[in-house]
């Protein structure tokens, strides 16, 4: 694809003529674009909620229904995952590889173009390719992004801006306030972590969106104090902390329910993008116990949303997973067991424990001792035998070079025996995601979709004339 | 529950009046049945065509795209699978695993009650839960099933048969002769494998099932000798050869193509099980190639049965999987990356590799040697320093005493390396399989089902009786 080609993709964005020649029949101008269907005038949506579970492969959402199981009951009780589930959806990049990273993906999920591993919306050629976030915000919808992770991470990175590079963590940043649409942002609403990327030494993009008339907050404490769009939330450095180690582990939910009350007072549609980032940062952790708190949070968010459309039938919940993280499986060793209810009985992460115990080493001197520490962190009843072992794994672990790392990796193995839970890979892997929809337009995400599938339709939905404010 | 229980849940088999008011009501009758909706009439199929890939997890059906993409297009292709997806389900026994065996799943699949790992269509009191096979036989519909293992394995057994125990394969196969229904084996066609429990020293069934006037066959090429029904087809002592190895690798296609020619030509509608049982095998073994070949045969059964669907529109296909096996993930070590496509160039089995290599030593004396030997069972290029060092471990194994597992082991591990395919375990995992249907009440499988819940669906539809003969 020649970067001329790209231009003219993103002139597409600025001009409802064009729009009707050429994304509105997308499949026919562009060969590479997916296909998506006609969108029927009665299932249009009018405001759409696109939620990503990060790293949140098929081997979470069925973790997550037995680690909540009621074991008193003969049946397991079903999840919203399992009420809003309406298919399956392929993730694979534009590269040899079949596994996708979370730019790519976000890439997909955002414009409906398949692209490199570590690209955030261009093409091979550095490219742009229009998102969904822009073309709402292009036709005078109200535009957000909710998300744990740093707001400049790979998945709202690519719904926002376009880099050649992920990892350009400044310059995707900066691009916030040059990659302008009607010479405003690209999103009303930006709530999640960063502040290290924004109020730099070097320059402080949170004073520049200031004079662009956004209220900065940096407390999530202080989210009560946004009475209006446009706003801006940054509430950690990069990421925000981790559910299970967090004051509030329902923070996506929290951010969910302002940015939902917020985008409700205005008279446009809005768009939403709202990621449960840290999905996959524990699951390349291998870290169960951290994956179940995350899964928590964002099937609150989940919830919310369907009770949001409920009373809202114009609107359309869309989510899925950029990818599966981890090789995650329930079983492990020739067992037939998962015992997933016992992470209930894990209250820290393991890089806390680990560096408690690197702090205060006397603790692994007797199993009296390690027990009376250990039992806060983690409440799961463990045999002497086998606790005086890991006691003994864990000190001997003190005089090699990578300790911290040791005595992480060994505390979680030790909860992975206690519940079958096995893990393939620190990276990526290339199975299918599930996907879910529900209310206004729900029916054209049944099935198998490619991600670029779901983009492909969202854009129709937003492209349509009908909702358009200008 | 009371075996008096059991005894009225099965004996509503033979009597419309019952299954009126226990059956067709069944939610409100049985506290433990699952929901069931009621069918609407215009989408009642008249046929029913119930296929189980056995261990069949979502990483299967991904692996099957990626293994049969077309690396020169940029969109990887989509398989039948992804054509007919319409939702997953969950597996889980009715025991404290979470984590299902063959016969656990099948017996949900089949009766739509859960019950304990190892269970043959009984509760846990031994009681029988009536099968779907059972009441369209009540009915007076034809049944059959086609399968690649022994017909008395858990799958099919748990169709046709109640037992403790899925280990009691005599047992299972003499009840194939002792569970009537109007004095009549419960199948009208079984093809598969099992001479060996079938034509044994003590009892020769394959005898008394010609007695009831089963046209009998022992060889896939005596096939089209088959004219009628009832007709009974056993090709192997236990399963069927593996895929990889088979004289005809589609075997489980060519079976179900001769069984729709014979259902077709009956007057009464009918119900078929069709299980492609070696898929979980291969998974047992954590074997990637041998999986892959036993999912292409079991893609051109539902390509196949879909064509039959599609020129016979009051027919319906659902398809699932028992549950996942191996814990497999396509993805390991950190690597992004599945290279399923090298899966190709296996042609062998590495038990077979292994036998050769101990029967012929030699062949591991020097690289060359080795390469020569290789090169027809496994063709993927292999440089040569890493072909010297597979080499040069097998040739230390051959003086373990399980030298044979070793070499397996070592084989099967190189190619997941070079595949870049990850496992957990040589048993079954607990994440959610896929459900595909099409035809007549597809609609009624769309979503987030339990195994359960996919039985209690058809068991309404075989009771329905719109179709009824009798």
């Amino acid at each position: 694809m020649t970067n001329l080609n790209s231009i003219v993709r993103l002139s597409a964005i600025y001009s409802s003529l064009l729009c009707a020649s050429l994304w509105c029949t997308s499949a026919q101008a562009q060969p590479d674009a997916p296909f998506a269907p006609v969108i029927v005038a009665e299932y249009l949506p009018r405001n759409i909620i696109y939620l990503i579970g990060d790293g949140m492969g098929p081997a979470y959402t069925s973790a997550y229904r037995f680690y909540n199981d009621n074991p008193q009951t003969q049946r397991v009780e079903k999840t919203i995952f399992d009420q809003l589930l309406v298919g399956m959806s392929s993730t694979y990049p534009d590269d040899d590889t079949y596994v996708t990273d979370s730019a790519a993906a976000a890439t997909a999920l955002a414009t409906s173009y398949k692209t490199y591993n570590g690209a955030i919306s261009v093409d091979h050629q550095g490219g742009p390719f229009p998102t969904l976030l822009e073309m709402a915000k292009a036709q005078g919808k109200t535009t957000a992004v909710v998300v744990t992770s740093q707001i400049n991470h790979a998945t709202p990175a690519s719904f926002l801006a376009h880099n050649e590079s992920r990892r350009n963590y400044d310059q995707i940043a900066d691009s916030y306030l040059s990659n302008l649409i009607d010479k405003r942002p690209v999103a009303d609403l930006m709530l999640g972590g960063g502040t290290q990327y924004f109020a730099r030494n070097d320059r402080d993009l949170t004073l520049e969106f200031q004079e662009y008339g956004y209220h900065y907050i940096d407390s999530l404490s202080d989210l009560s104090s946004i009475e209006n769009l446009p706003a801006l939330g940054l509430f950690a450095p990069k990421g925000l902390p981790y559910a299970i180690e967090s004051q509030d582990p329902l923070r996506l939910t929290t951010m969910t329910r302002k940015a939902l009350s917020l985008l409700s007072n205005q008279e446009a549609p809005f768009v939403m993008m709202v990621e449960a980032s840290h999905i996959d940062w524990c699951g390349h952790s291998n870290d169960i116990a951290c994956a179940m708190n995350e899964m928590d949070d964002f099937a609150n968010t989940l919830s919310l949303v369907k009770r949001y459309v409920d009373s809202h039938p114009d609107t359309l919940l869309v989510a899925t997973a950029d990818h599966s993280t981890g090789g995650l499986t329930l079983g492990r060793d020739g067992t037939y067991q998962w015992q997933g209810q016992l992470l209930h009985q894990v209250h820290s992460l393991p890089s806390t424990i680990s560096q408690l115990i690197i702090a205060n080493p006397e603790v692994l001197n007797d199993l009296a001792a390690f027990s009376a520490f250990l039992r806060p962190h983690i409440s799961i009843d463990i045999e002497d035998r086998k606790m005086d072992g890991l006691r003994k794994m864990l000190n001997s672990r003190l005089s090699h070079h990578k300790h911290q790392q040791k005595i992480e990796d060994d505390l979680k193995q030790t909860i992975d025996k206690l519940t079958y839970t096995g893990w393939t890979t620190g990276g990526h892997d290339a199975i299918d995601v599930p996907v879910y929809a529900y209310g206004q337009g729900a029916l054209y995400f049944r099935g198998h979709k490619d991600n670029s599938e779901i983009a492909a339709t969202l854009i129709q939905m937003v492209q349509d004339e009908r909702y358009k404010v200008k």
